[in-house]
């Protein structure tokens, strides 16, 4: 654990809120700005970057960093913080941020700017992919009108996200098929307990109450989705574009879901928590 | 299995409509009166109560049968259908039933109604609190901004309710609590591995993320209420007036959700199935 | 949890050692009699009978307390000891004893035993199934030459030790179909996620690897043992004479293994500390 | 699966035969050579190695091919077989075997044998390591006077075995810590719901009932075997030389056990079928 530090804690959503709480509680001291002033936060938030950076030992950027690849990601805030900008501000610190490409060619010349990605750690992943799988179930249990337990389900994609997934799932007495392509994932499959079938070769009927895609290609495409049953409900959790032909599934009748950001929307505060962790092991690293 | 049987399925909501679908595919035949008629039902539907009652050899009425002792739970249904007209079309019928003490009364003399109540069966009673079980899965998901894994729940009573749901919960990874009295269940529940917790003598400190409440008693009187933190969420499952002082709750800041019908609100595809294979049963066992 | 207590505890076998050792562990004192002296009880342990019980509060007999109806199950000890004797010794002291009938005839007239079976009691009954569904499990594993994982088992009876052991069956991997009759219990298993067959009324072939029986009847009679396949395994968990027909089993070539006693035998650590536990629950319901 | 093919199967033990009769069940032809004749596979078995091999498309030596690095692992055949001859023989042969070192130096010049390794394909390693921890649990419930379940136990090491193992622990009620040093691995323990410590950092006591060794390192030296209880069972399952050291063990009245070969003992029957699979996978990859 990490303690009697300076934490500037800069744009964000909710996450970021319960993520400051949270680094608060473990005595470290903790400036926020750019997010929403609570009653519960007020003598932590600053409406000015100076008082939230000048101090600090650690700067923590949001995640995603930004939607639009030039504002900071700050839906609570009352303006907008260019990139740009923010960059010249944080000289010298090091900086946590949510995924590090928008970021790193702002970077300016002569500053020791040490920027790190929590976004990019495997344990962020891996914890992040629980509370996504949790999401999951949630929009599942609100979507389908059967119950989990004995209903039909296919995961596509056996990477963390599909790895918990279908556990919760089989723990909840579903039927639960999992595809994916390499021997070991069908192994993994075959020991968890689960049915397996092979993401390159889908057979001729997708016969699934609930099909949940973790898998960052156009899975379903017209060919995949003509198998399925108008009644199957597809809930894509892999990222932008996702993997579904959306339109055509309308199109069809089939009811298909994109649901992104889970972890931010349903568990904030464990978003936070997990976040937070993470940057502490990165910290723990650097001083060994 | 039942078949080639005709059965007249009187008011519900969407229960009924696919209990209705459910019992015309094992090649029955089922005539709808005083429910919604939509595309899929239009040939089993009927606006004539008589087309649905008399050739039928089974009658089924919904669960519960009356929300007000006089007339018939029938939210879809254009005119309201006094119970005590109703009775008495039904001479001679095997009538179904969910709930039995409103409508034994008005049985009229002379006929010979056989009124059979398919909520007093037991294996309609745990099918039910599975589908109870994954309905207080989704409130609880989106009501608690954690995760349920590693989050502290406590399940009060060890009945058929809190049988499912612990088992859940913890399969989920959540800390389980379970509070019962009888040193039985305080056995079973040591063998699934919940902590346990006496019932007549609660801790100081609830100290729970979530509370799941299914005794219907007043458990969480001012003594209980006052034990919990104010970020304790309680989901009550227990049958009316619950077992929560709801507005002692809210004046301390605790959020109580009184969850009723949760089988129907969410898994009405499930609930219309557990309602017919009690059914089955039933008239498989008359037959032996 | 009782304490400040004297325990005398005459007869039994490893169990009873490992009972003595976790009394004297919550600082009550206590005497063993008539079970084998060891480096580890040698101060608790006396060759008197008269010094285990004159000064104790407690009494505890062995589980059974005898096996020929007229001496104490006592195989460590040198000498027997006839029950009618042993029963004019106890004038007035509270004697737990595991199984009652052998004894109760045999009170003496004008004394105050008091007897009290811990075998007759619920919580013992279920913490004892869990115990009995280990050494299932060990037996299990050592008997039959591929893995529980994936295997085929059948599980006659859904009490105690049924459900115990086939909730570790399926966990481990197994395909478990359970055998019962109430409708009921059949839901219980639909919940529980095995498959079910009517113990009445058993399908055509048993093609199972793995057989547990449960019921205490001769359910594998000529005709269920037929349908067996000679590669079966059947662990008959039931109490003497047993479910299956041990000859012809033998005779068509079908292993059958009568296990008895398994808590005893497997896990008398355990087995010791639940006897324990049910005695003080009885105690403590004695005091309020 | 494979169909239609001559196989001949060379040394080995009992999981050579269940291997050569699931084999001919595919409708394959098998020979047999250097392994046990018995009744059920006395047609496929012959006594010259010269007819195991001239039809055969493909051989398979047994897993390990060899104990001393010169004859052949066939502890059931009557006389030795050099491996230099063996090889000789194979001129052109596909042979799968298992573990390849000692045999790569012994190809002939100028021929065209193709050794595969099935013992290195991750999927043979990941259905091994399930066959590995039901025959660790068989030992567990053997050496422990305890049940598995509310027993603790320490699990050194997160990879396949570590995976499968703790898992089965946690399933059957144990109290599971697990031993790891990545931080991804850590994440996973604690998605998994295990308690975690650091095997670069062991805690100042080791605590547990059970303590289960993967990882092929002296971990219990003297430093850590001091912090265990003398009442502690190691259950060793890591290859030679092993992770313990045994001499001191014994020393300290710690019961530690040098588990080997697992599969092989407990579970020949799967041993076989894991064999099969995987050369049947690795053939199929080689046709495409």
């Amino acid at each position: 654990m990490i303690k009697y530090k300076n934490f500037g804690i800069v744009g964000g959503d909710m996450r970021q809120i319960f993520l400051s709480e949270s680094i608060a509680k473990d005595e470290n001291s903790v400036k926020i700005f750019a997010n929403s002033s609570t009653a519960s936060n007020q003598e932590n938030f600053t409406d000015k970057l100076e008082n939230a950076i000048k101090t600090s030992d650690y700067v923590i950027l949001p995640l995603p960093v930004t939607y639009d690849g030039e504002t900071l990601n700050a839906p609570f805030s009352k303006s907008q913080i260019k990139l740009y900008d923010l960059m010249r501000e944080l000289t010298d610190k090091t900086v946590f941020c949510g995924g590090i490409n928008s970021l790193s060619p702002l970077i300016p010349e002569n500053t020791n700017i040490k920027l790190k990605d929590y976004y990019a750690r495997e344990e962020f992943q891996i914890l992040n992919a629980l509370a996504t799988a949790e999401g999951a179930i949630n929009i599942a249990l609100s979507e389908f009108l059967g119950t989990i337990h004995s209903s039909r389900c296919l995961i596509v994609g056996y990477g963390r996200i599909g790895k918990v997934l279908s556990k919760i799932l089989k723990d909840m007495g579903a039927n639960v098929t999992v595809s994916a392509r390499k021997p070991s994932d069908l192994a993994w499959i075959e020991v968890m307990g689960y049915e397996s079938i092979n993401t390159n070769n889908m057979p001729q009927k997708l016969d699934y109450d609930l099909i949940f895609n973790t898998v960052p290609f156009k899975i379903f495409n017209r060919e995949n989705l003509l198998k399925c049953s108008y009644e199957t409900k597809i809930i894509d959790l892999s990222s932008k574009p996702g993997g579904v032909d959306f339109e055509l599934a309308e199109f069809l009748g089939i009811k298909a879901i994109h649901a992104l950001g889970l972890p931010g929307k349903f568990s904030p505060i464990k978003a936070g928590d997990i976040i937070k962790r993470t940057i502490y092991n990165m910290i723990e690293e650097e001083r060994l």
